[in-house]
């Protein structure tokens, strides 16, 4: 549905009134930014921008260098006065701030959010109320801060058909992998040292479990390939189960292993179309430009038909980036109320159907401990064979009263895959299965 | 100046007329995937495209695939066309690409160009006549083809202060330098092997000595800066006079040679706020993200106050890639036509002045034969000195007869630097400076 007369924008003498909802490590920042560039950001726009209040949930709070008269704790009301025209929202959470966005919209105000959690739950829901009332929804910092990567996705490549995208898209599960790799240190002593150094929080779980990479995927996934995809249709498995052991090991054999979200179009065993959003540990070969992203850095990794291979890298998290992130998407915003117009908005005409993990094509490496006697690599090997699963590479290692067989798989259907090791599990001659990684990018 | 009321939109039901200026390697490109994935792009576009007319130089000849009903020789009949919204500029060249670029602006038709060289040389004028006829002028083609740089920079930073980028923007030069590294071999030999597999062209002096990139600097200037910078003000040094030995010396220092397109924002002797812009070939760190960009990719490096350190990295070059690029401006020239609004122009309000080279702060990696007694350390040493030059390494060599004296600088005044080293070139204790490269990125 277009709305041009909707659009037309208010010309340039009116200034464009922001509200900031949240005063936390970015809402600050966004305030604190956009006063002291505030000449530069309204030559970029075009016009004049004018702070119109500042929600905050404590307004007796001494909050030094904002001024009290801005402060409100009644977001409700701010975002619905005819003076202001957008909000940005910095609350975090997710029933709440859900809330407040839809009220902002209905009200006839763009958006411009930071909240992954709330765009990959519910972005079907705020698409529709920004639609209908002809306005804007901006979520750029939602996905790795300040790396561009939805506007490049949504505008950049809008004349390309993507097929793949892989991101290291949580900065605190990569800092904790490469501490592991750098220092050979456990996953549980690495943890630790991320609380401390403050990459990650004192309950890490939403980042760890992956929870936090796959909402990303999920706003990736629908980007990418013009299809509604939440955060319940990612596939989502954590890094609490690697070793340092795991770490060598794929060091040794020239990989990296580091937490990716994978978002793929492919065609099923039925010749169908779809798509699969999913987020794992994964091996990558050392020369992958993803395997060199050390720290806390993010990058996302994109494969389009004419494009070929794109990468973009940064920040993935921080108060500065995302408020970078966030003061890019209000420049826009205002641009659109100043000169009309409206930004590309969901875009879900593909409506491809999301495949289920089972059907997703994936290769294993399956580390296991075996009996050392002749035989056990035939048994394996049949299994393997039995279930339609080709072996890449086969090593075999001595360790006394047992050995350490090393399997990669070639690509085949992650239910196959799955059901092969647990009927390993079962054979008497293995002993254990020590890890099970899977692995991408060759 | 705005013109809301000239951008209201077609609405969706007329179709959105494009018109192709050439039919070379990207010309085709564009024309062939356009067709084909004709409903793909209208969905995102949110309105119908057609292809309205393929301008051409010779239109007698075969061209398979091609309408003939929409070939002409007559590219300004074409342009002019009422039925006509978008101009794509594959032509190429400077001259006769800007008389009809111009014609087409003057004319009310929004245009995409992928043509660098018309964009470094003649940006002022054209975003004139866009600003004046109220259009679009998009060129995400003229850098770096595929990978999204020009749009994160006029978009996605656009709330962030940019203090610099260095990039690779040249893949025949990156091709043959990592040639060069991979294979010990000489410059010739990799500037034959480049030609002949298609990467460069047979008379390679464009990519070489450096012009493509500093067009490219040019732009890439003055979008972060905003600030009208043209390819004359770039200084510009290719690459034909590295050697393998220059390699071999900076990968033992744990450096590669690149050569960089380096745009920066810095506060000169009298704290006057400047940019400049320059294309040499540089050492950088090995750990630092651009060494590893290898073959002919291209990859820019953006460092923002808010955002830090992004890197965007891809195919720079080639048909495919840079059919990408202008396919992704015609869906965003296209989506204005049919919804209103304007993509964000030339921004000039900074207008900073532009350093000359000479006020630029670099370092020196200095390669040279000395005689090997006594005292010549000294009065090199104290040569530096004299022109306020701090070392920051000096590596001394015995080889017989004489000695190598590898001295690293710390920043210092360009004219400084080379002012001492035309001095050094005087001192009877230096035989020969093998050879002078500039260093960045630590």
């Amino acid at each position: 549905m277009t709305k041009t007369t909707e659009h037309l924008g208010k010309g340039s003498d009116t200034p464009v009134g922001v509200a900031i909802l949240g005063q936390g490590t970015v809402g600050r920042e966004v305030l604190r930014i956009l006063l002291a560039n505030k000449d530069s950001l309204e030559h970029r726009v075009g016009g004049k921008l004018e702070v119109k209040g500042v929600a905050v949930g404590d307004i007796s709070k001494p909050r030094p260098g904002v001024d009290p008269d801005l402060l409100t704790d009644d977001a409700m009301e701010l975002i619905k006065r005819d003076d202001v025209d957008i909000v940005v929202e910095v609350i975090g959470g997710v029933d709440y701030a859900r809330e407040v966005v839809l009220a902002a919209l209905r009200a006839g105000k763009s958006v411009v959010t930071a909240n992954k959690a709330l765009v990959a739950a519910h972005s079907a829901e705020l698409a529709e109320a920004a639609d209908e009332a002809g306005v804007d929804l901006y979520f750029e910092a939602a996905v790795a801060a300040a790396i561009p990567v939805v506007g490049p996705l949504r505008r950049s490549l809008a004349g390309d058909q993507i097929v793949s995208v892989a991101g290291i898209v949580n900065g605190t599960t990569n800092f904790i992998l490469d501490a592991m790799d750098t220092s050979g240190a456990s996953y549980e002593d690495m943890v630790q040292q991320a609380i401390e150094l403050g990459y990650a929080e004192a309950d890490p779980s939403a980042d760890v479990d992956g929870h936090d990479a796959a909402s990303k995927a999920a706003i990736l996934a629908s980007l990418a390939f013009h299809t509604r995809v939440t955060k319940d249709d990612v596939y989502c498995e954590g890094i609490s189960k690697i070793t340092s052991e795991d770490i060598k090991t794929a060091r040794e054999a020239g990989y990296a292993i580091k937490l990716l979200a994978i978002c793929e179009r492919f065609t099923d065993a039925n010749g169908q179309e779809v798509i699969a959003a999913r987020v794992h540990p994964t091996l990558i070969p050392k020369d992958h430009p993803l395997a060199s992203v050390n720290k806390s850095f993010n990058a996302i990794f994109v494969e389009a038909e004419a494009a070929g291979r794109l990468m973009f890298y940064g920040n993935g998290a921080g108060g500065a980036p995302t408020t970078s992130a966030v003061l890019g998407d209000l420049v826009g915003a205002a641009r659109n109320k100043v000169h009309g117009g409206r930004a590309p908005g969901e875009s879900t005409y593909a409506n491809l159907p999301i495949a289920s993990f089972g059907d997703v094509l994936t290769r294993y490496h399956v580390d296991m401990r075996v009996e050392d006697r002749i035989g056990v690599l035939a048994e394996v090997s049949a299994l393997f064979a039995k279930n339609q699963i080709s072996l890449r590479t086969v090593r075999q290692e001595d360790k006394g009263d047992t050995a350490r067989l090393v399997v990669v798989t070639h690509a085949a259907r992650e239910a196959d895959l799955a059901h092969t090791v647990s009927q390993l599990k079962e054979l008497a001659a293995v002993k254990e299965i020590t890890s099970v990684i899977r692995l991408e990018g060759e």
